[in-house]
């Protein structure tokens, strides 16, 4: 087989068999095909896209890749493709292990302006997001409920796939990126799958249609490898929690575990319930009650200190700085919208994102929005808190255009 | 200006800007892009395509990117698109020149199955292929004719791009096939161009349709850039000249130039015909009707000879091997093709061409085809001559293919 050919074969619209995917693909993680011409097939498949076959075997190819995680018992996963203030994580989980359903997830770190759950987890001090092979099953085994990092034996074809893509302009194709999350969530030995698709101008999924496509691949790529999932499209538009920033984050995660009502909290649900559903067959309302019911009973609290407590962390030594900023209103009106994307770019601008994967996080820095979208507000009035680790940061009124007020 | 958002414009289709195109390949050149980052720009460009204006601005990057030459005279220049056993070059040079009408050429070394103008003059033993910009000057002012090898001088950018595009799966791009050939014409300081566009199932033009597609570029891009052109189009099937292999093909060429009939003749005559038509501004009959005219005066022959002894070649040293093997017909009937693609493999395992850039030639084999298409033959005729160099060479049935008999 020849590289060459592979890539006229794909720039001419043809078909790959996977002999020929796995064969390119599995030599440049063997360093056997350079760069160069990983870069060009890349392209001529983001351009030409993939047959529902060529990107179910591509999936194959990178579960194959790396090792394979498998448990004596069916758990779950959830994945979302994107979100500023996305902390549903940290609600979902206890409640589903609250419910005997266990859950086992590899999360990643946030790059640009998207949080990682990992860097939440990382705001815990003495958490845990190493785990070995043995480490990761003795947690899971213990309470049902277990979260690390991606190790790199997991899918490594992913990681260099990904890095590639990522500098030739090779990151928005959906079959690429449906290979990508599958290939994770069923080599970490998932059984049942929510995948919440987010779309959106500020997206890599730009419109519902595209979301429905990409629902279609996810759900034929979950068939063929005998897994549950359900897929949620929502439009990616406001934050979907009012704290941006990682300690910030899981506090606003506990008290929604606690009792607090938010509209995180709501989309929290929407997720476990679909988990649940699959999961113990029932309707999504059911499901819902479930959730409403181990919530109103602390359950999924006491689930969330065990997990967290198991896996090392110390709730009681999470800091938020003590240097706040407050945004006030220079206008009286109705909050139209906020700006997700803006309040990602100044929450990284605080210290609480990375922008080169070198940088390093303050994990105790962020945005607490006091308004939602809809509020009525006052010249003057306190729209957002910024935690900052600096009260002489410099901010320009760019940086500060989070929220349209008319 | 960034490589990935540019990469990613014409990912999408749109249109790149002069800058942005100077960008991309002047950075490549200076090594300031890497490899796999112009090999993903460079499949966006050959799936996508580019515009008329994009493909000019292409052009003059590149003929920007090195060493420009000017003469005193208005130069002609010609290019075959690919073809086995096309020796018109040293048939076309010396009539125009014996008309008055100076040609100042570079050509390349042959690689695969195709000869270059270059191997083939370096048969005629002293002959110096490799002149400096003065010393091509000196030769071109004394007889108003030189021929020498592109130097690395001359558009620096075509030769990283033709290497790279060679590896990727991107050699198939009209645009850019256009902008390599035309400006290292441009930058060679030719005014009158002509163009012998080939297609067929063996060229990288496949059908007519595209033949009228790639000749619409090239007379735009000439437009944009002041210089006269004309194109032929002709199908790629049989092999112009009953030579193949260098000494061989320069041998054929001094008989047709002495009176011999041939049909690379009459190719010869209809390039040279054009260049002359262009030149002064009469009809194509009527510059066919010049060039009989040298030709049988032999003042072509006379410019051919002037033209080798001036740049150092002595023809009376021409050699082809003494050692002959011959081809007989195993049956009876009419020869109704010769294939082209045969003929040419067959040449380099005879050791008249190389397969890769460091392949060494050997000038004094190859084939002589005593038939033509049309022939009748009979069993035991002889088909055409092998000059080898070992006498013992193994030769499969399916070397010797070159022949189709009904």
């Amino acid at each position: 087989m020849n590289i060459v050919d592979i890539i006229i074969k794909k720039k001419n619209k043809q078909e790959l068999s996977y002999d020929e995917l796995s064969f390119a693909f599995n030599s440049y993680l063997k360093k056997n095909i350079p760069d160069y011409q990983m870069s060009a097939l890349l392209m001529a498949i983001t351009i030409n896209g993939m047959t529902m076959k060529e990107t179910i075997n591509l999936t194959d190819v990178f579960i194959k890749s790396g090792e394979v995680y498998k448990f004596n018992k069916k758990v779950c996963d959830k994945h979302s493709t994107g979100g500023i203030g996305d902390t549903v994580t940290f609600i979902i989980a206890p409640i589903v292990a609250a419910l005997k359903i266990p859950m086992a997830k590899m999360s990643g770190r946030g790059l640009g302006y998207t949080g990682g759950t990992i860097d939440k987890l990382e705001s815990i001090p003495g958490y845990k997001v190493e785990l070995s092979k043995e480490e990761f099953y003795n947690q899971f085994n213990k309470i049902g409920l277990v979260i690390s990092s991606q190790t790199d034996k997991l899918v490594p074809l992913d990681k260099v796939i990904y890095s590639l893509r990522d500098i030739t302009g090779t990151t928005e194709s959906l079959p690429l990126i449906a290979s990508s999350i599958m290939s994770k969530k069923i080599a970490a030995g998932a059984t049942y799958i929510v995948i919440d698709i987010k779309y959106g101008t500020g997206a890599f999924i730009k419109t519902k249609e595209e979301a429905n496509e990409f629902s279609e691949m996810l759900n034929k790529i979950a068939n063929h490898f005998k897994r549950k999932i359900r897929t949620i499209i929502t439009p990616m538009d406001n934050p979907l929690s009012s704290c941006i920033g990682n300690a910030l984050e899981v506090i606003e995660a506990m008290e929604v575990l606690k009792g607090k009502k938010s509209p995180l909290k709501e989309v929290s649900l929407e997720v476990a319930a679909h988990i649940i559903s699959m999961a113990k067959d029932i309707s999504v309302k059911e499901a819902k009650e479930l959730c409403e019911e181990v919530l109103n009973k602390k359950e999924a609290y006491k689930m969330f200190e065990k997990w967290i407590i198991t896996q090392g962390g110390d709730l009681s030594k999470i800091k938020v700085s003590d240097k706040i900023i407050t945004l006030k209103s220079s206008v009286s009106g109705t909050i139209s919208s906020i700006n997700a994307l803006n309040c990602g770019k100044l929450a990284v601008k605080l210290g609480a994102g990375r922008l080169t994967k070198e940088s390093q996080i303050d994990y105790g820095v962020g945005i607490k929005l006091l308004k939602r979208e809809g509020s009525k507000v006052k010249k003057g009035d306190v729209l957002a808190e910024l935690y900052v680790n600096d009260l002489d940061i410099k901010l320009t009124d760019e940086d500060l255009k989070l929220f349209t007020i008319k």
